[in-house]
């Protein structure tokens, strides 16, 4: 009997959780936000769960929404950092602007991650919509978003030569010879590109991955090229299958067209769970949730993503007829938000509820563990995507409730791992080690201060 | 009786030790160079002889070098975060170009080293003299010393600002009002200068130590400046004590002429030992390390340091006449070289044996550990240094000599903790938490996006 097709789960640990309110939850401790027992803990758990990952975002600006929930403050390369020493098996994957980044820092920082987690560094590059993060970076202006993604394809061209500079074997470290590392087999990558001009070599000795792995967290056709181009995962918004599929089959035509397999990218809707003992308890957890959530602060979020004035929302009217996708910001959500909005003819509370627990655009599922586990086998069954980037309701409670009362339900239905079989991130979602691409640029003349076997050619 | 005045000791954590053989030593394994498990133990090692701190140097450049000797090849405050997780009580101390990085991105990740640690981080702000590495950023070619140099305090301007920019209570986190951060409590730092333009505020709440502690380790003209207007520590290089005095008179000179007490700074020179049961077995495994060092490396040292072709030295002759200090490069270990060479007549070989190794130019002593102890207090009680940057000779057997057979010495006559008394970095180095300082820029106008409440005369 062949063996089952497996799902791939990661964790979305967005600090107290997905919710709004889930700061708020009676267990919730607002000073958890920068105790890094608390990342531990929560890390501990989904390792528990078996999950292949889990994934910090990012946004390097102070958000306006501050004063009513916590956000991705402390910077996620060193939490993971702090977290692969308490873990051992878990991926780790954080997000990183290629719009604010020097991918020589970068592709050090992540190869040392992937280094001292053992083969666990995965890296999601975004391009950073928030429009006041270019005034923190000596921008007059946002970058636009064409702009930010073509940067974004060349950053990871960068970051993917920088980590095949070395070959596996050039950390010799022969001490009869003596020879430390052999410089015939690092070579310089030599990129000059429209963004980035880098000599290279890396300082890193090629890490356990071969590369970390790059993951793609947006939808528009500019985070598809980036997407198709570099990215092994993607985390993506779809509220209804038909819409994970039609993105499915975008994506994996896109692939196909830059040359790599259509089935290369790992495709992880995201997916917000309201979890309790039965259908009815879940439901009243999510009326507790919003009995303390303030529905104002959801109309911000709503307008802040929609680009409208508040003032233009009604909480029991339906959206203004007028609006439109937004062409800058986090496009991929708004069109979901509008399009969802539209479909269903929902008021302005309506949508908010909708829209995965009012603080992010994901779809949601309210039920009991065997809805939970039933919702999930059967996306997954359509063969479109690889598994979930789940977004639990409140952390630890809502993480707890699925991996003690879910994972074991896929379990038994043999689609999921009872137990890690391999050491690395890329052994987790079923993908080789990288292997080191051939050099794509010609030999160079040797600089001053150079040795000419660092030329290129190595 | 008063408390007498304490020693400070920091690691110098330079990969396999100071002595360019270090990893050729017997007991050394090249692997190591990439595993965390090293680094860790290396740590912990330090830690139970309760050192102040372990520093980590950086060159984001891949080193000429590469073949015969180890170098910091993974990222400092990953390793830094790895090994915070594993420790309880030893600061971390990173190093960072300022010439190479974006203050925003830094105050971030050295507040979250600082809140991941407890209050242990702290910063060595470098401008980077390898000339290769301006390839690695897009720079056609190296930025000159003073330009690096002024960069350099702005960076360390726009830092302090940025982790002043959350009052110590901003975290709120009250669930009944429901109030999470008081944005009245966050300011932007709308810094405006020749090298940056940064908005703030930081993302990071204000971390243990308020601020992360910052290290200058320069002795230029432009370092002096530096130090004078923001370290609190300083790492420098001096062959002899009254180089150090002059040093020090210099540097109390320079911070009392910006308004700073005159001895602020905590002066730590560099400091490589080689330690034996008694001076003979030291001598012997001096040594031992020659014997297995190929020399011809360290021609190639002294060639780079001082700017000469390797060519016009010879073993057995002194140093060429017409050799003068050069004005960019690591000028202040040139200057001690040239002076060193000059004073007491060396030949190339001796200099090289002479330079704290052959790998450094730092200050080297070779002996029992009571020789060792003795010197250490003597230069200590002299009242110019606080401390040293202790380099040992090869790790960890170097650094377990001198916890073992050092530290208590310094312990018994009472010049050197025999437990950690405080929590945080700053504790061990006898310095008051850092307090917020008043914003120094004027409100301004509300840009789009963000709430009044964000001016900066919060």
């Amino acid at each position: 009997m062949p063996a089952q097709r497996q799902l791939h789960l990661n964790l979305n640990f967005l600090n107290a959780g997905t919710h709004s309110a889930a700061w708020l939850w009676p267990d919730g401790d607002p000073a958890a936000f920068v105790d890094p027992a608390y990342y531990v803990k929560v890390a501990r758990i989904a390792e528990r769960g078996t999950f292949d990952a889990i994934f910090l975002a990012d946004h390097p600006t102070f958000p306006d929404r501050s004063d009513f929930r916590p956000f991705q403050a402390l910077e996620p390369t060193i939490l993971l950092a702090t977290i692969a020493a308490a873990t051992e098996h878990i991926g780790l994957i954080a997000t990183v602007s290629s719009t604010y980044n020097d991918p020589f820092n970068i592709a050090r920082r992540f190869a040392t991650l992937d280094q001292v987690s053992g083969g666990r560094a995965g890296i999601n590059i975004v391009t950073t919509a928030d429009r006041s993060a270019a005034f923190n970076f000596g921008l007059e202006q946002h970058v636009a978003h064409a702009q930010r993604y073509e940067r974004a394809v060349e950053f990871a061209d960068v970051l993917t030569a920088l980590w095949d500079s070395w070959a596996d074997d050039a950390l010799v470290g022969d001490k009869t010879a003596p020879v430390f590392v052999d410089p015939a087999r690092v070579r310089r990558i030599d990129h000059r590109g429209p963004h980035f001009a880098v000599r290279g070599p890396s300082t890193v000795p090629r890490s356990p991955q071969g590369r970390p792995l790059i993951v793609q967290a947006g939808g528009s056709d500019d985070g598809l090229e980036l997407a198709a181009r570099h990215a092994e995962a993607v985390f993506t918004a779809a509220h209804t299958l038909d819409r994970a599929k039609a993105y499915a089959e975008k994506l994996r035509a896109r692939t196909a067209s830059v040359g790599r397999p259509a089935d290369a990218i790992r495709i992880l809707p995201g997916l917000v769970t309201i979890i309790g003992g039965t259908e009815a308890e879940a439901k009243r957890r999510e009326e507790e949730l919003w009995d303390l959530a303030p529905l104002e602060q959801g109309v911000r979020w709503i307008a802040g993503l929609l680009q409208v004035d508040a003032a233009r929302l009604t909480l029991d009217k339906p959206l203004p007829d007028d609006l439109t996708v937004p062409t800058d910001g986090m496009t991929t959500f708004a069109a979901e938000a509008l399009a969802k909005g539209r479909r269903d003819n929902l008021t302005v509370r309506e949508l908010i509820r909708s829209q995965g627990a009012g603080g992010t655009n994901h779809r949601t599922v309210v039920g009991s563990p065997e809805q939970i586990a039933e919702t999930i086998e059967t996306w997954f069954a359509s063969g479109d995507i690889a598994g979930f980037n789940l977004m639990p309701d409140v952390l630890p409670s809502g993480l707890e409730a699925f991996v003690d009362h879910v994972v074991p339900i896929l379990r038994r239905r043999g689609i999921f791992r009872a137990a890690y079989e391999g050491r690395t991130l890329r052994d987790h979602f079923g993908l080789p080690r990288a292997e080191r691409r051939p050099a794509s640029v010609s030999p160079v003349e040797t600089p001053e201060g150079r040795k000419p076997e660092l030329a290129a050619s190595a």
